[in-house]
């Protein structure tokens, strides 16, 4: 017996997990080694499904399924290859992997559609390497923009410099932006990184939104002192004041569901065991659906930090790094998803999206919808990530349903 | 006009200060070039002294200025030559110059007393490059442990092979513990690394105990997971956990005036912005001057540390690296001090020590005591510790006091 198309795509996703920076686990960074070993994959497998594939100057593959009149507007899709550090397999690579194959079944058929289907695999959607995120999709979407060039690693390595050593032209980013007129429409396709879909026991949801997100980097400044000789009541103690802060932060966000608020990353300085903290500096990570909800919330959490500082007598700088609003899919586009799942036999479970995607870049481009895949326990970001190649088949039977049942006018 | 005694010795440790292994600030770890350099100088001002001076097979530097009975017991005296990083540059140093520059006071008069008198620049008080603490003043009271030996510093360094690359012989380690009858007791001179001596005008301090401590690393576990997507409500946020312990420490500890708690170190895996933390690990230092205290406060600690764990599903380890009991002063070696302060002119206050120091150590050998100095801010551990010429002056006056004062017997 052949395998099914979901296990088939999901054997192809765990394959792609070899390439990583790290023996038995998965991280791969943008512009890494092992970012273009998974490039020169995915090339072979849109080169397989009857595609072509390039990769452009942004550090993306772009694969194109010609449509029944050459050079017809494109359906974007497509998700991101790079990952977080110690990642989960599925995690953007679903959304490369389940397209190709469902462009492949229609190959093998010797089906064209009435539009092209551009599947598209970003390089850059985690953020680990380079404090910058979506430049593959901000370079499609026509928004990128060109002072995060000079942007360097931890190692000083300029986003320019990687791009020309990975073999990009990054004086050619402009010419990537897509004119409004060959684009049809942009489907992403990615796991569900939450708990909604396993509790109400669906293999797919249709995203409503996607969450805006904003990040800050805060440094708490207090005096560093000895740890046996300075009263408790006489201490500026940055960590102290630190542990409140976040602790502020979590309380903030679990008082609206539609909130979450993360301190993933905490230094402090001088950092002994015998040294009461002059310094720590932790990362803010902080989204909501509405964009005036997001507002709200950074004034808030803003104002609680400077009154624990000012108790405290401690100091501290609120640098936001990162902003991106909310963005709402696209009706239309959305409305032909929820028809595909609906006539695929699952209840059609609208949800918004608390993690950001390539889609909310590309949405600045052209009509935009995603569709989500059920993920064990909703854990992602994580090794323990899972899918299942049922749940992954029911979402290719639902992508290629759309794909047919998607008009060849963009409107 | 010449430089007064103080003066003197406040130049000398100033001019000490340079041996540091970064540019601008001062640290200098046990072992290292840096400490090699103020061994140099250590003996060099020690010779000038009139004092036979050596490096011993543990990395301190002895000197011994001989008693008019050549051979007769020594009164021990000194302090510690390394530091924290970034550290101020009287701690332990300003116990080595002062016997040292007083002692030079007794050769320049051609005095000699009834006991030798014998000045210990300790390698290893901070316990920043290895971790140990105290190795120096454990081998001079006998009570250093072989096994110490075998811990590595950040490179994989062994205490060991570090010796020997400093020019140490550990194999005659044990041959460095003194005999009881060749002592008459020890007493060092250190700063006061608090407030109270500023808080009361007063020049020097007489210690009554030295606070013991304690120190755990500790370990929280929770579940790593996607900082958009899991509801606040489903986490398992190991740094929230921590923040949250680190709070109730310092809540704990503000009960007591007697305690101090420090979470000096603290670091969050995997450490991404956008990745909920799935384990912190962090340090814990508490001390108190009683040890009945010091111990129930540890399991209070540790029983509200488990209750915020089971209560937010997180798993926590607590891991003793360091317990250091409580040590109380010599009685009869103290009045003596408190004699000499008194006729020097000062009100002899009492005081705890809530620092450790290589007094602890040497207290399992002879009687100790110890002489407080008093520092600007009682701020300590930092580059701003300061003290006066005047204040050292004092110091100093009150330590040649005690020295023409002390009997010949040890009893």
């Amino acid at each position: 017996m052949s395998l099914s198309l979901g296990a088939r795509i999901k054997a192809q996703v765990d394959d792609w997990a070899r390439f990583s920076s790290e023996e038995g686990q998965l991280t791969r960074t943008f512009l890494s080694p092992e970012h273009a070993q998974v490039v020169e994959a995915v090339i072979a497998a849109m080169t397989d499904a009857g595609m072509s594939a390039r990769l452009d100057a942004i550090g993306n593959v772009v694969g194109r399924y010609e449509a029944e009149t050459p050079g017809a507007p494109a359906l974007l899709t497509g998700s991101h290859v790079d990952t977080v550090r110690d990642a989960g397999p599925y995690d953007g690579n679903l959304g490369v992997a389940l397209p190709i194959a469902c462009i492949a079944e229609l190959h093998a058929r010797g089906k064209r559609l009435p539009f092209a289907v551009e599947v598209i695999a970003f390089g850059d959607e985690e953020g680990v390497r380079f404090p910058t995120t979506l430049s593959g999709s901000h370079a499609i979407a026509g928004t990128f923009d060109p002072a995060v060039l000079t942007v360097t690693d931890a190692d000083g390595v300029t986003l320019k410099q990687a791009l020309r050593d990975f073999g990009c032209q990054p004086d050619n980013i402009p010419a990537e932006a897509r004119r409004r007129a060959d684009v049809n429409g942009f489907i992403e396709v990615h796991i569900k990184q939450g708990p909604v879909l396993e509790r109400e026991d669906l293999p797919v949801g249709i995203v409503t939104a996607i969450s805006g997100a904003s990040r800050f980097r805060i440094v708490v400044d207090g005096m560093a002192g000895h740890a046996g000789t300075v009263p408790m009541g006489a201490r500026q103690d940055a960590l102290a004041g630190a542990a409140e802060m976040v602790l502020a932060i979590e309380r903030h966000a679990g008082s609206n569901p539609a909130l979450v608020a993360t301190v993933g990353r905490m230094t402090v300085e001088p950092g002994a065991i015998n040294v009461i903290p002059g310094r720590a500096d932790f990362s803010l990570d902080i989204r909501a659906p509405e964009n005036a909800l997001l507002r709200e919330s950074i004034a808030a959490v803003q104002h609680e930090l400077r009154a624990i500082a000012e108790r405290r007598q401690l100091s501290v700088v609120l640098e936001e790094q990162y902003m991106q609003e909310a963005v709402t899919c696209d009706p239309r586009l959305t409305q032909t998803l929820v028809d595909s799942v609906t006539r695929c036999g699952h209840r059609a479970r609208r949800l918004p999206s608390g993690a950001g995607h390539d889609a909310m870049a590309v949405a600045a481009l052209c009509p935009m919808a995603m569709l989500f895949v059920r993920c064990g326990g909703g854990i992602s970001h994580n090794p323990g990530e899972t899918v299942t190649a049922e749940d992954v088949d029911a979402a290719a039977r639902v992508f290629l349903d759309f794909l047919e049942a998607l008009p060849a006018s963009k409107d």
